[in-house]
């Protein structure tokens, strides 16, 4: 095959590795794996933005798409294989180039894994926010490429918003390094924000700068409980006045949500089981005692004027790990909570509360035994759902169908934080309008007139 | 002239203004006027998305430029008119349309006034942080096209950062309504940035979604004077690190500037005159007697362990507006440091004092009375510097040549946030490579193939 003999003439013996070599685990990523009778073509492992321009001219010339993968830890199949593609791995290019203290910045490659980067930061006195479960696996050019949301976003915003510069090759083999270490920095378009959260449909993102943060000294965790959605929304805006800008999680779950996860790890409630909604708070600051205080303060003039039932502050960190671990139940479904549907969506914050409700409704009043568990990040606006029908195999698409349509009636997103990839392509329009969606294409026309890069997804 | 009497069918009397009744206003920003012997074809009041699309539609069949305006206070000649333009005025378009309290989320038409938003998110209980001297003017479309940036950078971001959603007209009539209220949307593209900062080369905003903060309740203001630039640097890290989110300011004035200030508001030195560089420090926070105690420990501790060599804390309101009256002389600059060339740039933070020192030498090698005055957001990366020649008129070309130089060399910015309009694009080089400058044109290209939207300006 030419192209494959034309890569191999282009790189290193080693480098480019033939179909029946290409390991299982390129097939797929958390979400979505290559069809059984489908393969791609090549992988070529590239070692710096030289030869992801290299491989991207050769494949141009044959007409043959591009996908680029990382830590294949998505969920949506961004980083799936397309038939006779060749992948563009990018797992090799695994440098910390330079940690900037002054400027607080770290540039790095764009396969170092994100818990590499949290420690590298963690080490030079510094602390790099963005976190998920995958921390071990998943790369910094997935994060960004997918735009990545994670636990602490509402103190320090996306993947998006710890970016400062990046190097990206576009469809055509153009390597276009733009390694901004500015915070300020308006000579002319913007042009970072096309390739984040692009998905790889637009350009290989290769090297990036990321922005460092003080390294935070305390935490303060409690669990409060509520009576109702109105509650939550009334606490969470006196949290905010409270404690500012030191506030860094308010994750919500709906009881069944916290029964499921008080079983499921075989845990003693610390608050009662009937209440209507749960709220772990959390607090990332640099005064231990007066945060302490600060904290304590918070949620007892929240006790004092109603806005809270109930509340256990965590006393050790300990206690802060055994509060979160009931949040981290998403990460235990497939022992306890299987099958089921996931969701990943975005609904204005102050709707969220009847937005559960009518899901539920609407779910129960099709499949009266469905099982609906929600939680999310409420004050980014992003709620997760899953949804267990008692059919086998579950009703994917109506299920999918009701809420989204929900979705759309509340004028939310269909995916807060996952991306679209190929799993949530369908509803695209869900979420966003004919012109916004041209707009999208007409960016996709402009920098991939060919369609080569990541064909399928998004759009 | 068909395309007037086209303008003037398609909308209401007094809507479109013909050459000869255009306000001289129109004719200039604050940085670049029209030449005398050019004038724009004509004016049209915008009151809508719909308004915007149908001035375009109709520029386009005539091939007509078409720029549009807001406040006027630009610096750079971004929304001076060009010869035979249509000016898409969008100054009558100032609904506050929505103020989403659970979402903390404003929207509002482009042309609101900054200062009327800022004053209707206090009345709603909230802090709309963007803030530059001209609020009264200046408005937020101009604002987010430019993308503005200010005083509060460093804890809020640029005005990038408080928005949320959009809608823009692009050149071809297309309106685009993204008006996205969640934080966190990872459905597709995220279109707005194409926009945010382009200065109307792209799309005319007509509405944005703005992010709303909560209200602080305490400030807490220092002038600080240290020995050396590394001092500036220490003093940072160490503020960052004491502070964390609630350090709002930390504006760098070196001598000469400070000198100048004392001098030109006729002001007792707060603090000697004799140390190499002054920090005005301040922060915003939620907890009066808590915050100011750390902000006292912070500037105590500086002392002792010998980062600042003297400081002075603000008592009282009056005595913080007092020390910012010193780091606003740039508003007196007319009265007291005439002629002269103004810059607004960026470069990594550790540079910036070997930079200010390379500057001054640099023009004091070329012109030995040359006055130079240097200031700025230093812990964002933006550095303001203002040069006065004996020579008139100003040798412009040349001192901007002999700064821009040094900007290229230590990787900065010839635009932190003043953007380029005008003004700089003769500079954009010095800051873009050929593949970034390349990558604009191409988005250029894309979203206005008939170069109709502001032509001239940024590429």
């Amino acid at each position: 095959m030419a192209l494959l003999a034309d890569l191999q003439a282009a790189f290193e013996p080693g480098r480019v590795v033939v179909p029946e070599h290409i390991h299982s685990r390129h097939r797929s990523d958390w979400g979505v794996a290559l069809a059984d009778d489908e393969q791609p073509a090549a992988l070529v492992y590239a070692c710096n933005a030289g030869d992801v321009s290299r491989a991207l001219e050769i494949c141009g010339r044959y007409d043959c798409a591009v996908v680029a993968q990382g830590g294949l830890t998505g969920l949506t199949g961004a980083a799936t294989p397309v038939d006779g593609c060749v992948i563009v791995s990018l797992e090799r290019m695994r440098a910390i180039e330079e940690i900037d203290t002054a400027a607080a910045t770290m540039t790095v490659e764009a396969g170092v894994a994100l818990e590499r980067i949290q420690q590298a930061a963690a080490e030079a006195g510094f602390f790099f926010p963005l976190d998920r479960g995958a921390r071990g696996s998943c790369q910094i050019g997935g994060n960004i490429a997918t735009n990545a949301g994670g636990n602490r976003v509402l103190r320090y915003g996306m993947a998006r918003d710890l970016v400062l510069g990046l190097e990206v090759v576009l469809a055509d083999g153009t390597v276009v390094t733009s390694l901004n270490k500015m915070q300020k920095n308006n000579a002319g378009y913007d042009i970072k924000h096309l390739f984040i959260g692009s998905e790889g449909t637009l350009g290989i993102i290769t090297r990036v700068v990321l922005r460092l943060f003080p390294a935070t000294t305390s935490e303060c965790t409690a669990l409060c409980a509520v009576s109702d959605y109105d509650a939550v929304l009334a606490f969470l805006a006196h949290a905010k006045a409270q404690l500012g800008p030191t506030l860094s999680a308010f994750e919500v779950m709906w009881p069944d949500f916290y029964r499921l996860a008080l079983e499921a790890h075989g845990m003693r409630p610390p608050l009662d089981e009937n209440h209507s909604a749960y709220i772990l708070l959390d607090t990332l600051g640099t005064d231990t005692e007066a945060d302490q205080a600060r904290f304590e303060d918070t949620i007892a003039s929240a006790l004092d004027q109603g806005l809270i039932e109930d509340a256990v502050l965590a006393q050790s960190l300990a206690d802060s790990e055994r509060l979160w671990t009931l949040r981290g139940l998403a990460g235990e479904f497939s022992r306890v909570f299987t099958p089921r549907i996931d969701f990943d969506i975005s609904v204005p914050i102050g709707d969220i509360g009847v937005f559960i409700e009518r899901a539920h409704a609407g779910l129960i009043a099709q499949w009266p035994k469905a099982r609906v568990l929600g939680w999310g990040h409420i004050a980014d606006s992003n709620v997760h759902l899953s949804v267990s029908i008692d059919e086998q195999p579950q009703p994917l698409e109506a299920v999918e169908r009701t809420i989204y349509a929900l979705v759309r009636e509340y004028g939310g997103s269909i995916s807060a934080e996952h991306g679209i990839g190929l799993l949530k392509k369908p509803f695209l329009d869900y979420s966003r309008s004919p012109a916004e969606i041209a707009l999208m294409q007409r960016m996709k026309q402009a920098l991939d007139p060919a369609g080569l890069l990541n064909p399928g997804k998004v759009l």
